[in-house]
């Protein structure tokens, strides 16, 4: 059997070492338009931060080597412009020479991957405008670095591919400034999440500047200014992260069916409507693992498993792809931050019944020197009790508290089922009841009315209007608010009637939440705890 | 109702704190010997070894800061020397007058702990003898490395705290030996893995002695030799951590059924066999999670879990504890290590088919700058397909292997349900095909007989008897082994008839995978790949 494969970087170099492991009767061949296969597409916002010091190691293999390790022919410089599906051939065109052929195909791979969304604007030809999407977009950038003509950057867009390259650049002395379209950073987290971690990129020098649009780039010969609708900034270099679009331009017109968004529709066997063509990576649009719905991936990750998954089915076992939670994890200064399943506002899109708790935990013991917090964002179904999704920031191990999540997730866990886990615990890597377990249990008592809080969105949307806040910090940390200790509480408090509406607020919530208790004990019945505390709200009176 | 609590660290402060917010009016009382209570027991070491700078860290709370908190009465230094469950009472000595008075209860709370076994030998009594329970420990401890007086130290016993001690003294610059009774140290991993560490552990310059019992503690005044019944050593200070024994001598004749190692029997709900009578934490036996076997975890996490599950159901919740994993985790010089589950060796005990593989993997992107490797070992129900447990070592973070390991284990999954996960990747954090997943993937290699292979256990026992060893390291490193590529196998190989039986041996394990793959193409019928390649095991021809 002759099976082409169209790409070769990450799904397509994985489907074919895969395929012939399993059987190495087939003919295998990669066509790639790049030079190299198998490169560290996300290790380029690295090699532009110095991290990674040489190019080399940006390669996983060369095609020669990757040829000789597992059987498949790799022909580099060839770009499929064509397909026919009844004639089962592809047109390949030469890049060197220009010159076409056509290649016939007993099964068909579609690996294109993406390309970076590079906007028809006035200015984006100029020398200093990058994308980051292959090796050479990294090593440019890294030049200019090198060379001290990079002094002032602007990203554009604040997904993950953009902070990554602003968190380096600013690890090299580049002032950054990052500008996104959409209200805020970090679409994949809910809104007072990514406002948290704009306020924390600012106090790191990066500036972002959310609902602005870069309208044009100028410079005499090179990047010298960005022009947004709302601003302009000096700038000796642009970076484009405003998105990727899959590279399926080919397939139009073929009877391939694609989404609106231009990538391939697959099955869970990762087959496109064609029987014979299987598709893979940031060219497809898989399924969320929660809601069943479209969902696009376009991650490294996704991308192995999907070209493993193909290459297993198409030589005869019997599997299926679950689907995808969305999950994702960025190092940036000072702070990591992590997410899996479904956001508060995905989760109500979707149809849950949603509810969510945010807890400020210790990561490790807090003795530990380099202890420090988590802000886990829980999300849950009121009616299922089951988790939906995850979000955590912190300095330490998010990912930790991310692939917890993804497991129980994926394993369709009730809260429940989450409590009293035999998690590990020593005082280098985490606290004895461990942070995971920590943010559940707040959540259950949210769920059984033992906490009754006001989460961070309800706080910044206004809901704490007409609440007088009381201060139970270690020490007093809030001006113009009553400060008091959670054991001062004997009895109801002077000058304060119990059905005053009362906002508890502490350093994290834990200090709060046990004030609460003796204030219901009192008979108090309009009190509030902030979720979060003082860790997470900029709390004013 | 009147709660008496007996025991302040742990599982009593958590039982009282979480008793108090569930239900106002109890009232609540903690007995304890000590001075302190709620301290970091599990801190203990880091104050020997300087992470933990002032004594003032170790306590979490003061008697009377944790009282003003909660509610609860705190009386120290009483301890409990009788109870009598027909009158309700207890008798309570007070350790300062030596005064006793009897106390009812209304509900009885068993949280005494455990004491470190110091055997009955000559010397044991000598000044520079130390165990790891209390902050006096620590204190004094630290105090003689900071007065200069403490060059060799010898550590009895090499379980989790023996060897946390170890690792401490020995990032003081202060040399170390551990004699350990049984065949290996960490008797909770499987011999070979606890073989490895002792390898490794050498390399750091603390030498394990097993097998090995200390007969006699010799010196003048003060501790200068230890004889054990192989060896003598010069030693400054001995630190005994040879186990624990549950503080549960008052309970005996009270007709509270003990198990043979004199921990408390509970339910479920922890209570004892009185349904009066609680108890939780290091005092008491409750059952494995998989097995439904008794299992005794004097952990403060179980402690914790514990402590908060009683208070609930004491206060009416149905709450119901499932048990625990033996989930531990461990920082050594220059490698972590951790567990969860059963060993290989345990669910072989329990009756599983157990099926077993060990893994060498990347543990994040291998060009980022701190990337290392994993050491993974998976146990299976061949049968079932249930993954049983998890071994892991590494320079980086195994807790986070482990906690996956915790939540699939608590889930019930099944390996077929552990593929196709979608867990976090970032160059910084983790590989693109996660290193949990890829563990699991060579297991199901494994279990299909795509991969035929020899487990380092099975290498060590001699099963390589008669095979002749073939070198695929990515150089030559296996001294009087053919050396090749999997590259280089295009056919039969020379001299090689295809019954011949032949280990594969490479850095770890996947290249020789590949020339498996492609040996068994070219008719090969008794290959064997070696699991864990050169980086784990010790091969010579």
């Amino acid at each position: 059997m002759n099976v082409l494969i169209i790409g070769g970087v990450a799904a397509g170099t994985k489907a074919a070492a895969k395929l012939l492991r399993e059987d190495r009767n087939l003919d295998v061949t990669i066509l790639t338009k790049s030079r190299d296969i198998s490169y560290a597409g996300c290790g380029l916002p690295y090699y532009v931060g110095g991290l990674i010091e040489d190019r080399g190691e940006l390669i996983v293999n060369t095609p020669q080597s990757f040829s000789r390790l597992t059987g498949a022919k790799v022909r580099t410089g060839i770009e499929v412009t064509a397909l026919d599906r009844t004639a089962k051939t592809v047109t390949a065109k030469n890049l060197d020479d220009g010159s076409t052929e056509t290649l016939s195909y007993d099964k068909l791979v579609i690996t294109t991957g993406a390309e970076p969304f590079k906007p028809n604007l006035p200015g984006i030809d100029l020398p200093g405008v990058f994308c980051m999407r292959t090796p050479d977009d990294a090593i440019g950038l890294r030049d200019q670095i090198e060379a001290g003509t990079l002094k002032r950057a602007v990203v554009v867009g604040g997904g993950f591919i953009g902070l990554e390259v602003a968190e380096n650049l600013s690890a090299q002395g580049v002032r950054v400034t990052v500008v996104e379209m959409a209200p805020h950073i970090l679409p994949m987290f809910d809104g007072e999440i990514a406002e948290y971690l704009e306020n924390h990129l600012a106090d790191q020098g990066i500036m972002t500047f959310t609902g602005d649009r870069v309208e044009e780039i100028l410079g005499d010969g090179k990047v010298e200014k960005v022009k947004t609708s709302r601003r302009a900034f000096k700038a000796d270099a642009v970076i484009m992260a405003a998105g990727i679009r899959p590279a399926t331009g080919f397939l139009k017109d073929t009877g391939i069916e694609l989404m609106p968004n231009g990538t391939v529709k697959v099955d869970a066997q990762m087959r496109t409507n064609d029987p014979d063509i299987y598709a893979a990576g940031d060219c497809v649009t898989v399924t969320n693992r929660i809601t069943g719905q479209p969902a696009w991936s376009p991650m490294g990750s996704s991308a192995n498993i999907e070209g493993r998954l193909l290459a297993r089915h198409m030589t005869g076992s019997d599997v299926s792809y679950p689907g995808v939670l969305g999950t994702g994890v960025i190092r940036l200064p000072a702070i990591n931050a992590g997410r899996t399943g479904l956001t508060e506002a995905e989760a109500t899109a979707a149809g849950f019944d949603a509810v969510s708790v945010l807890a400020a935990v210790d990561d490790k013991a807090h003795y530990y020197p380099d202890a420090s917090s988590f802000i886990i964002k829980l999300v849950a179904d009121r009616q299922s009790r089951r988790l939906l999704g995850l979000q955590v920031l912190g300095k330490g191990a998010v990912d930790k508290v991310v692939d917890i999540a993804v497991m129980a997730i994926s394993m369709n866990a009730t809260l429940d089922q989450l409590e009293n886990l035999d998690l590990a615990y020593a005082p280098p890597f985490s606290t004895a009841i461990h942070p995971f377990s920590n943010a559940v249990n707040v959540l259950q008592n949210k769920l059984s009315g033992a906490l009754e809080s006001m989460t961070p969105a309800q706080y910044l949307a206004g809901e704490a209007e007409g609440y007088t806040v009381l201060d139970f910090c270690k020490a007093p940390l809030i001006t113009g608010a009553e400060y008091l200790a959670p054991g001062d509480i004997n009895g109801p408090l002077e000058g304060h009637p119990l059905d005053e509406k009362l906002l508890l607020v502490c350093n994290r919530g834990r200090r709060a939440y046990m004030a609460q208790n003796r204030l219901k004990f009192y008979g108090y019945r309009n009190t509030r705890v902030l979720e979060g505390g003082m860790a997470f709200n900029q709390v004013t009176v």
